[in-house]
């Protein structure tokens, strides 16, 4: 017998309780012995919730002292009150799964610490169903990893699939991801990149050993694309996803969060909607992609209690995938340490020697173009976009010529700039 | 220390020993421990094979019997020899990584049954360097599994690809993937569906606890695939895949390996040339999907590897994922227990009636017509390929209509049909 408790019984929590019942069978058979979920905690006790099976408090410590419980199932997220909550239960030799990538994303180092000896599973944190912490960790774990790209967002990737497929603008696809329940009221959190950026340092420690926090890394939200932006992707065979990307370049590790042009015929450009994919390349295995619902209660349950499974099954693998105390001796390279390919929106007057004085300023800068577009502007006839892609650039030189054309006299707005993944 | 031996040092036996020492930091801190290979079973010791940095024998009991050996890693292929060394290392109380499909198509439950106490690893027997054994084990244990579909055979995709992308003939398209090292002098195997079999079995094992051999199931190739089959798919909208299927319905269980249209949307359709790729539903998790190298020496060797660490770790999952014993109450389905949709080939005599009578005999066995096409054969112009696809129907019904419309006058080959997924 595992002995449970769930701290958390939302959408996620009461999957965990129906699965584990309705699916008891299989999961006893897989996993050795019974899961029995033996209480709950939650913020108001009193509010109806059908006959879970099991007693409820608003307490934690009655399950995190309670000797009869084996595992502390925290899914309650927010990340200091589930920090305080699952720190004492590894304090009281539980072991922990937990689904909170924001959590993970401040506190794994320090949680690892407190969980040497114990199992601290958190599949369900990053792209939802996907195993794709057990690729990392387990499946891959001969290679060095040369890079993660991932579509991990689920509302950012139904908001882009909706503006490419049927070219509703920017706010229509927030309301209708919104509508859809895929967007929150407030989405900041999801279109501004740092949910997705959360994951990406959970899967970056298990590739890299990499100690990184959110505010160290580039993170860009997806909220300045335009239908300019869109055309010009389509026109020249790209789409448009928000990556997560982990790049390993010697001993430094580039981590960012932004939107990315990308060719049609990537296995990561084919991710649509609200599902997630991930893309990881080994130095030995090469490319894998692993592809599956990122987020709803079942499928993230899926998670939870796969990682139940693995504990009931006697679970020994460090939680962060290295022997505790391991030097990657890579470290994190700066935000603006990026070369990459560009593509650039200017809205400018339709005047002569447009294209030349902006061509001349590139240049200066040691950028050079691959592809030019001219595009008029509907309502304002005399003002025109010009978009242009660029061959691989530094982005510090990238920046410094795009303040060079802000300036330039026939320019009516900062200039955009997306990055060309390749 | 984890002291390995390797039964095997050929491509992907020297790929092992060579990525332990070139990844050596890495894995041990992913391992916990140092792997070392201390020693090299050979069928020939005196042929030339550069600095192993280990010694070799040809006589397996030199390994099996040595109480110095943690690991005994059989990397050989064939099915009675292995089966013979891997039981004697397992009766030795050895752990056990394997890549040999074969071996366990045939004799898994028999090695289970050694095994109850070991460790037993085999993730590169199936899809090579994609942790394929990992997900259905371990990631999506949570899940029962309504049906798994791979592409796991690279040489059917490779040629497949050809012929689709490139219009090559079947010969033209096995002649270039022998070229290429992609198929076999003898490419039966492959090409005959027995190696994806092998796969599937052994994913049927992980999914649903069936204990079935390759005489059990269906098993087609791609030999009788032709130029009319392709342009026809291509005209629909589909792709011809080499699939090994799984599929629960209800208590029954279908496995089959045999070439399929499906829609070009499918993740699956979109895995090309030598990859490979596995598509499993999980009741809860809903779809998801896995994507890599399915063969070469690194990749594969990045799977052993992975079993390697994961015993180094402590690995206390049984063989198979289930408790030993389990009975999952599911049971083979007939070889022709098979609801499909199809596609039909006919070569007939190009004469009025002809789509009339050969439609009344579909109708007789219950088949409805979704779909007809009609192509004049290019050198005999007085024949015609008359190409259909049906509705839903039940295998043993088609079967019966193909050996009425074989009788027809008209008809001057027996007819072809392709099933088609959806």
């Amino acid at each position: 017998m595992l002995n449970i408790a769930l701290v958390g019984v939302g959408t996620v929590g009461g999957a965990v309780a129906d699965i584990l019942e309705k699916n008891r069978a299989l999961i006893t058979a897989r996993a050795g012995k019974n899961i029995r979920v033996v209480k709950g905690v939650v913020k108001n006790a009193t509010r109806q919730r059908g006959d879970l099976g099991f007693p409820l408090t608003t307490d934690y410590r009655e399950v995190v002292e309670d000797p009869a419980i084996d595992v502390v199932v925290e899914l309650m997220g927010g990340v200091d009150k589930a920090f305080e909550i699952v720190s004492a239960a590894l304090r009281n030799k539980k072991a922990v799964v937990t689904a909170n990538k924001a959590m993970l994303a401040y506190h794994r180092y320090e949680l690892e610490e407190l969980a040497r000896d114990l199992p601290f599973m958190y599949e369900a944190s990053v792209a939802g169903g996907i195993p794709i912490i057990r690729a990392l960790r387990d499946g891959l774990c001969a290679n060095h990893i040369e890079s993660i790209r991932g579509v991990i967002n689920g509302t950012c990737n139904y908001m882009l699939t909706r503006m490419f497929d049927k070219r509703v603008s920017f706010d229509q696809a927030l309301k209708e991801a919104q509508g859809l329940g895929y967007a929150e009221a407030d989405p900041t959190f999801d279109i501004g990149g740092f949910d997705a950026a959360h994951k990406l340092l959970i899967l970056a420690s298990l590739a890299y050993g990499i100690d990184a926090k959110p505010n160290d890394i580039l993170i860009e939200g997806i909220g300045h694309l335009t239908d300019e932006d869109i055309a010009f992707a389509e026109e020249f065979g790209y789409t448009i996803k928000s990556l997560a990307i982990a790049k390993k370049v010697g001993s430094k590790v580039s981590l960012r969060v932004h939107p990315a042009l990308i060719t049609k015929k990537e296995v990561i450009a084919k991710v649509e909607g609200v599902m997630n994919g991930v893309a990881v390349v080994g130095d030995k295995v090469g490319e894998t992609f692993y592809y599956g619902a990122g987020a709803g209660g079942e499928a993230t349950a899926s998670s939870v209690i796969a990682d139940l499974i693995a504990i009931a099954r006697g679970e020994t693998t460090p939680m962060l995938g290295f022997s505790y105390g391991f030097d990657s001796q890579l470290t994190l390279a700066a935000k603006d340490d990026i070369t990459s390919k560009y593509y650039i929106r200017i809205l400018v007057e339709d005047v002569a020697g447009v294209l030349a004085q902006t061509a001349a300023v590139l240049a200066k800068n040691n950028i050079s173009i691959e592809t030019v577009l001219q595009r008029k502007k509907r309502v304002k006839k005399e003002w025109a976009n010009l978009l242009l892609s660029t061959h691989i650039a530094r982005e510090t030189d990238l920046i410094g010529a795009l303040h060079e054309i802000a300036e330039l006299g026939f320019v009516k707005a900062p200039p955009a700039m997306i990055r060309i993944e390749s």
